[in-house]
């Protein structure tokens, strides 16, 4: 029959656009489909209003523990019922030929888990930072990734941030002169108790975990070299509720293979959002430095002489650079300038910090 | 005689006024007479200037290895010829009623042997700091000066400055909460290589000895606690002519009994003047810092969120105020607030800070 006939092709070219859209390559301008894994407030308030100014990804499927969450953010961004999972029924997520990446936002200790068993049913993956909780489970999921041909990118958000841009850009052009120095603080006075990130089970630790990366992410990309060894300060008040089980504050120093230092700190116990390179002929100075908006940057020899505009970054926002990012890396088939790589090389730093507290000593990376 | 005996008299009035000008307490307003001791940069163009903003204090000798440069300044500042000494002839100083004071602003490594030697000349000490080069020399200088029944004073402006004294007031006030987090940041770009600031015998060591100096102090009086450990990491490029000797830049962590921490950096290859103290209410910020002057302040909970004028110091210039504190406190008998022990204080911790950064471990105070 003509008719059955036509369906069956069709249905052909249908199974064709499936698997190219399930696989590593997506043909022309079709927009690569992510998966938002947890529905909490940055997942819900922060990267899935930012599908609107993304040029290459839309948002395809969402994963919660909560169906009426679930039911509604769906409505509200267009995803279609079928496309909504549990926890429970995560895995069926391999058959859902709309969902080309899976980007996790759950608790850290879920990142492995939910990683790995994204790259089994065949899936990209983004993760949040911190990667994980260990080396060990950093190198699980590169090595579950790598098995399933996917590609792994971690939530680094700055690295498409047109303020922290253009800082890079600045202290590679020699702006600052021979860098020696660069300063990275991040803080915020964490009030509430019971927050999942202050439980060592689902955190991995405290601060440095949180607001830690981010001035460890500092560091490295502001000096652009890999730190040799670390000396780390915890100062934490145990008798606080909120720092029963994690580190409230840390404090470490971080020296560089051309004799630069950085002196970094992570805090839940104070606000503060910093970050300042000095160099022999200058500084280039960041505040606030890393937030979701409203960053400002000066450079000068010495001070705030100068404030500088930077010129606007390719994406709209660093949140729909992020999310294009890896849907240009699936379709060029190229790797992720934040890979899973470049997130083990951040928990190795951080487990080496942790040791170096514990022990009072410093330690070689 | 009647002339005989009215030159008696007089002779016996006299006497009794250079014995009272030469000891520990002058009569009403007399004002106390300095001798300066090393016409360089600071003495020469900083603190010679400064006698006519004191209430209490004027210049009324020099010491100099240049004949010249010393009568060139002693004819500006109306001091005497015969108050003119050179290194050779300063324990002559004992004689001259019109010295209550020796003000040592000479290198390093001669601040222990002419505040000994004037102590033993009967005279009370402002010495520059660092106060010496190692806690050896501290001791010794605090025990000449004790068996002299002297004072004994370091130079330290910062506590007559109205910017460093509103911040001190603000942190104890509670303006920024419990405090968490003092940064203390001092350096500059050394660019001459024959500086005696780089030759390890004049002046100890290096960035440390100096900048660093003012760091540290900051961390302590910003906090108000004596640390209870240290960890260090220097980094210098020993191929660099100018750190042949002495250390570039050193960084250093320092835990407070409250759980307090600072990190703090001295470095001769940047431009830095800045102190923040980070508290879990808000913050004071400092910068500049600790300038002669210009420096500038700011609070809030959050960034630089409000400008603060300090009310005008009790004194005209914070130098004037250094001045006229150890005046005060010789004619009123008292200890300086900052006496010869705070000085060894800081010396332990740049014992501690250096020992530290050569056994990358942390040292218990």
């Amino acid at each position: 029959m003509d008719i059955g006939r036509r369906d069956l092709l069709l249905a052909a070219a249908s199974l064709a656009v499936a698997s190219v859209a399930g696989g590593a390559r997506a043909a022309g301008d079709r927009k690569i489909g992510y998966a938002i894994v947890g529905l909490g407030y940055y997942g819900l308030n922060v990267i899935l209003p930012q599908f609107v100014n993304c040029q290459h990804s839309r948002v395809t499927a969402l994963v919660s523990g909560d169906p009426a969450k679930a039911r509604a953010t769906a409505a509200r961004y267009g995803v279609p019922e079928r496309s909504i999972y549990s926890y429970e029924t995560f895995d069926q997520i391999r058959d859902n030929p709309d969902v080309d990446v899976v980007y996790v936002i759950l608790p850290n200790s879920m990142h492995a888990e939910y990683t790995i068993r994204a790259a089994k049913a065949g899936k990209h993956v983004m993760c949040e930072k911190p990667m994980a909780t260990s080396v060990a489970e950093c190198e699980a999921m590169i090595a579950a990734c790598k098995a399933a041909g996917r590609k792994l990118m971690i939530g680094y958000r700055c690295h498409f941030e047109a303020t922290n841009l253009e800082a890079m850009r600045l202290a590679r052009s020699g702006a600052a002169g021979r860098v020696r120095y660069v300063r990275s603080e991040h803080g915020f006075v964490q009030r509430d108790p019971s927050k999942w990130r202050l439980k060592k089970a689902m955190a991995g630790g405290g601060s440095l975990m949180d607001m830690g990366v981010y001035s460890l992410q500092a560091a490295r990309y502001m000096t652009g070299e890999e730190p040799v060894s670390v000396m780390a300060r915890e100062s934490t008040d145990r008798g606080d509720p909120r720092f029963a089980e994690v580190e409230d504050m840390i404090e470490w120093l971080l020296k560089f293979p051309s004799g630069a230092i950085a002196s970094c700190l992570s805090t839940y116990s104070a606000n503060q959002n910093h970050v300042l390179l000095m160099g022999d002929k200058g500084r280039i100075e960041l505040e606030p430095a890393t937030r979701y908006d409203g960053n400002r940057l000066w450079t000068g020899k010495d001070g705030r002489a100068e404030e500088i505009s930077p010129p606007p970054g390719p994406a709209k926002t660093q949140f729909a650079g992020q999310l294009d990012h890896l849907a240009d890396c699936i379709q060029a088939d190229r790797s992720p300038i934040v890979s899973g790589e470049e997130g083990l090389r951040d928990m190795r730093i951080i487990e080496a910090i942790y040791g170096s507290a514990r022990e009072g000593r410093t330690v070689k990376l």
